[in-house]
């Protein structure tokens, strides 16, 4: 099987449109895949959904795409955002990855007073998105909000957007049936370490925010966030 | 944090119960971590609950250690059975460590048309079953069936066991609610490259096999068998 390289660009795609190539994709093209004129290309841009492109021109300064056929219509997520605390590399590229996946249309990482800032690269875990939705046939790439606080994200918290939080200080302690009602939403996943008692009680507080329990066992961080998307999809999402 | 070691054991535990050691985790506990008698160990069976442990004794031949008291009683997954074609390594290993803390009772690979046989390792996805469990805290750890054709394995399916049939051929081709009987059930997981019609075909004949759709988006073998493992456990397990 040799695949067709997959791209995203950020240039508008329709029939018979030139799209200029990064200096990156250049390399990646020419002198990883050794591809020249006429090879056969897979390109989408997050909204005019995917097209089948060929190699026009590729030469060491630069490079040209001609798109050809759309083979795709355009499919957006729902509104649904993941807000997370960072967590190690390893985890944190599962997590980008199968958010991308499972269809989310915004990534929004906060610090929590457990979370290792270091940790925190915005630029990672955008180019980690990008690479994840070439990789899987996704039409998306969700954005990447910049770092903020956990307090200053709820404090100013889009109105009737609700909010599901996991945490795994719950894990078995009981049915908490996640809500179905229609609507923008968010699922929040604490950091390895859990959230401090303090955002906890904020969080009880919050109108916006409901708590979901998921099972009887121990989830890791990415794990709990997974199995949040999943539910959110089944139940309000695009899986019904 | 300095983590108490936690050790899976072939062992009764109760209180006062000795265990040995196997050689493994005497070089663990004694040349890895350093530990010797008197220092605390976090211990489970899979049928007695968790345990907190002390090391008695640990030397270069063999070493035992003492339960103490129970922390956590016993949680078994619920009757839901993994059967998937073994795919990459690092993808597998990211499936069989979520299946153990998604709560399965059975890993079932199988071999299929496309099934790389190569891949098919049942020593080694016990051994990363068992590491997952120890790491995160699960009390059970999935035996992993011999593996067999998927032909067979569906030639001999027990009575009373349904089977979730998830197909990446199918993203996007509409709403296929999944069922929400009680009783044993399995979810079937394809290989990268997908079933083969003949497979595609014997599934569709087959009274207790249901076809499940997973969202519009394409998602990857071990993305879409995560997420059927959470679908099942929040309609037909122990997430109710």
């Amino acid at each position: 099987m040799s695949a067709v390289p997959r791209l995203h660009v950020d240039h508008p795609l329709s029939e018979g449109q030139t799209v200029p190539l990064s200096q990156g994709q250049v390399h990646y093209l020419g002198n990883v895949l050794r591809l020249g004129a006429g090879a056969e290309v897979t390109l989408f841009n997050g909204h005019d959904g995917e097209w089948r492109a060929r190699i026009a021109e590729l030469a060491k300064r630069g490079g040209l795409l001609l798109a050809e056929v759309r083979l795709r219509a355009q499919v957006m997520p729902p509104d649904l955002w993941l807000v997370f605390a960072p967590i190690r590399k390893a985890r944190l590229e599962v997590l980008v990855e199968k958010a991308v996946e499972l269809g989310v249309a915004r990534l929004v990482p906060v610090l929590t007073e457990r979370t290792n800032a270091e940790r925190v690269r915005p630029e990672k875990m955008e180019a980690h998105a990008l690479e994840a939705a070439e990789q899987c046939g996704a039409l998306f790439v969700p954005p990447v909000a910049p770092p903020a606080r956990l307090g200053a994200v709820l404090d100013a918290w889009p109105e009737g957007r609700d909010l599901w939080f996991c945490d795994e200080a719950l894990a078995g302690s009981g049915n908490v049936e996640p809500p179905r009602e229609a609507g923008p939403g968010a699922v929040l996943i604490g950091p390895e370490g859990g959230f401090s008692s303090a955002e906890r009680d904020q969080l009880a507080a919050l109108p916006f925010a409901r708590r979901i329990a998921l099972g009887p066992r121990i989830l890791r961080a990415e794990t709990a966030a997974l199995a949040a998307l999943v539910l959110w999809q089944s139940l309000r999402g695009d899986w019904r």
